[in-house]
């Protein structure tokens, strides 16, 4: 098939919504946004009888203060959030004062040695009864500690709970902040991946490509990949989770392109697979049948529908087209702050309930079924959906044809 | 002062050491090297009465292994290494059998489900008496599940006891293979560094700046950065860790260019604080007074020597002149499969032995004394340093003399 239109003809996206898209160690969620995640953040405590939260994620601090930096603990409680940094980042949550994202009931507590002396120290000033933190996150040498020190100092009044994704669940359905984020995003990588499909010709690296992958993603306005960029070519292409070699792209090549960036905070991902010269009527065939999956799983979303329903929709076309065994992962994956997040879109799970499978409106996740035959190469094709009131949208905008090259 | 020879006239390095350096999710230390690792890991269990020890830090994976991959557990017995990974790594690992950079008493275990079922089933299979566990790794979530799995599956003969940095202490002191990496690696990142001094002029952004970098870094036969690159011009380097923003080089400015690469597993670091046209004396006076206080703490460095001494040789020479409160991190820290890794070289603790404050033959730390003025800027001055059995190696090579641009 024809080559996309040339990416100088479309219209580019506006830049960055403000020039402060760059402050350092903050995103932008407006105060108001973040005041309704508080909020629900609040409804759990007081639905768990927890009188404080330790948030020591990384995603979950910056989803509830806009704070991007990697040295911070929260403390929510009923009426604060306490937040403990250290001098190099005082001055960056100092400057959010009176902005329109500022974290509404900051606390600012300055940690002048360790982090978790600190929050030792501001949990037993307060001795609120029960504090809950992060079990999936606390690792067991730093809980240890923690008990240890709070028994000395606190006269063990305080308890230590452990709770599980009490803000993931808030952050897998996206509020319109969000949506608005993530919808630009998609189209700022489909912009790059057209953009792509012009860089792409034999004789090219792997690196070499990925390298200028990389490159159209910084020029796309995105401040990171997302992941480490995956370009495989011919046989590589078996390998789902391939590191770019020094190959270079030959005739007869299919070439999986997974790529992603991260816009103000947020990760959208992307997939094609593209053909160097005239694809075989085996790679074709391959091609077709991995598209018919993404296409039967993407028709399958909708408010009330089973994750694993999903998955099997894209699983089930694979098996019927005899390629089932080579499908090896999971069809799709929360997008957000992090690039794999709630919901996973997997095989069927016994432990999970009928309702926790349900996908919701607002959720936003990856659909990428693949086949790799070892020893020959492979193929995916991977779009970012949301789940809307009455059906899906498509966030990610860039044909699914097979380019030959 | 004038600029440094042009880059094109230096002679580049060779290529990385063999055209398998992108061979996906393996790093490259030869098989003898891997198992004198697993010997000292070995000693440390037989001396922790442990039967195995489960490894789920991924760098620590990497260093007994060579597994670059996101996804796998080790259990390192008296004589085998359990490696557990998916389906996406098994032919990763199955390619490396009979090569040079094999891991020896590898016994490869397929991970179907989850991996904490299968490490479950592992433990509970063989009932290793007592299994040490990386405590500095495994989340509170993850220890509980496993403690219950076990308690079930191994009618409690199996018990779980924390560790601490065993593998982190035989990682300190590099290997052979290792100090030729760095070395390497190191040596790149310096020509990267004259190739930049080119790259800096007015009217560029910082984050302009920043991908050129990122570029330059990847033209050099890194994988890839080590770390967010930093470009920080004028007030913006009064902030340690800003991000490089929209803000252009300007006459007058100093600009601080912090930045690393990963070089076959490998991470080096470096920094340089460039003034755009000529500094003015204020400048001049700062860079003087961080120079010598970089000189003096590479000056201090020599086995046997306290690292705490060696932070107090930088911070007391900005003292002196009147730059204490101005230099408010540690000089430096430990660099290896991770970029921030031990020794730290940081402020005197209380709570540290003599014995493990000394620095000994084969560690490779960053020296990196700076001092940030609000509203003003900042210079920091940043080379990797190897203690020798007699003194100290400046791994990087690259002037430290102020370049006015």
């Amino acid at each position: 098939m024809s080559k996309p239109a040339p990416f100088g003809q479309r219209p580019l996206l506006p830049w960055p919504r403000s020039s402060s898209i760059w402050t350092p160690s903050m995103s932008h969620a407006p105060s108001a946004t973040l005041d309704r995640r508080h909020q629900a953040v609040r409804q759990s405590l007081a639905a768990q009888a927890l009188d404080a939260l330790v948030v020591t994620s990384p995603s979950n601090i910056l989803y509830l203060t806009n704070f991007t930096g990697s040295s911070a603990i929260v403390v929510v409680t009923a009426d604060r959030l306490h937040f403990l940094t250290d001098f190099r980042y005082v001055t960056t949550i100092a400057d959010t004062r009176d902005t329109a994202h500022e974290c509404p009931g900051l606390e600012l507590v300055t940690v002048e040695g360790s982090y978790d002396s600190a929050l030792s120290e501001l949990l037993a000033s307060h001795r609120w009864p029960r504090v809950g933190f992060e079990a999936e996150q606390l690792t067991v040498s730093r809980h240890q500690w923690l008990t240890g020190s709070l028994a000395r100092e606190a006269s063990a009044s305080v308890s230590l709970v452990p709770t599980s994704g009490i803000i993931e669940a808030v952050r897998v359905k996206k509020d319109p902040y969000e949506l608005e984020t993530l919808r630009n995003a998609a189209l700022r990588l489909s912009l790059v991946t057209e953009a792509l499909f012009h860089e792409v010709r034999a004789g090219r690296t792997e690196q070499d490509l990925a390298n200028a992958i990389d490159q159209h993603i910084r020029l796309a306005g995105f401040s990171k990949t997302a992941f480490d960029t995956i370009v495989a070519a011919g046989p590589n292409g078996a390998l789902p989770h391939a590191r770019p070699s020094g190959r270079q792209l030959s005739e007869g090549d299919l070439v999986v392109l997974d790529f992603g960036g991260v816009y103000d905070s947020y990760c959208v991902d992307l997939t094609r697979t593209v053909s160097i010269g005239k694809a075989s009527a085996r790679a074709r065939e391959v091609y077709e049948a991995v598209l018919e999956a993404h296409d039967n799983a993407i028709a399958a979303v909708r408010p009330g529908q089973s994750r694993f329903a999903i998955d099997a929709a894209a699983r089930d076309t694979l098996a019927a087209r005899g390629l089932g065994e080579a499908f090896g992962h999971g069809t799709g994956h929360g997008l957000g702050i992090e690039v794999h997040e709630d919901p996973k879109i997997t095989r069927r799970r016994p432990d999970v309930s009928a309702e926790a499978e349900a996908v919701e409106p607002n959720m936003v996740f990856t659909i990428e079924p693949g086949a790799y035959l070892a020893g020959w190469g492979g193929v995916r094709i991977e779009d970012d959906v949301l789940v809307t009131d009455d059906g899906v949208e498509v966030l990610t905008k860039v044909t699914t044809d097979l380019i030959e090259i």
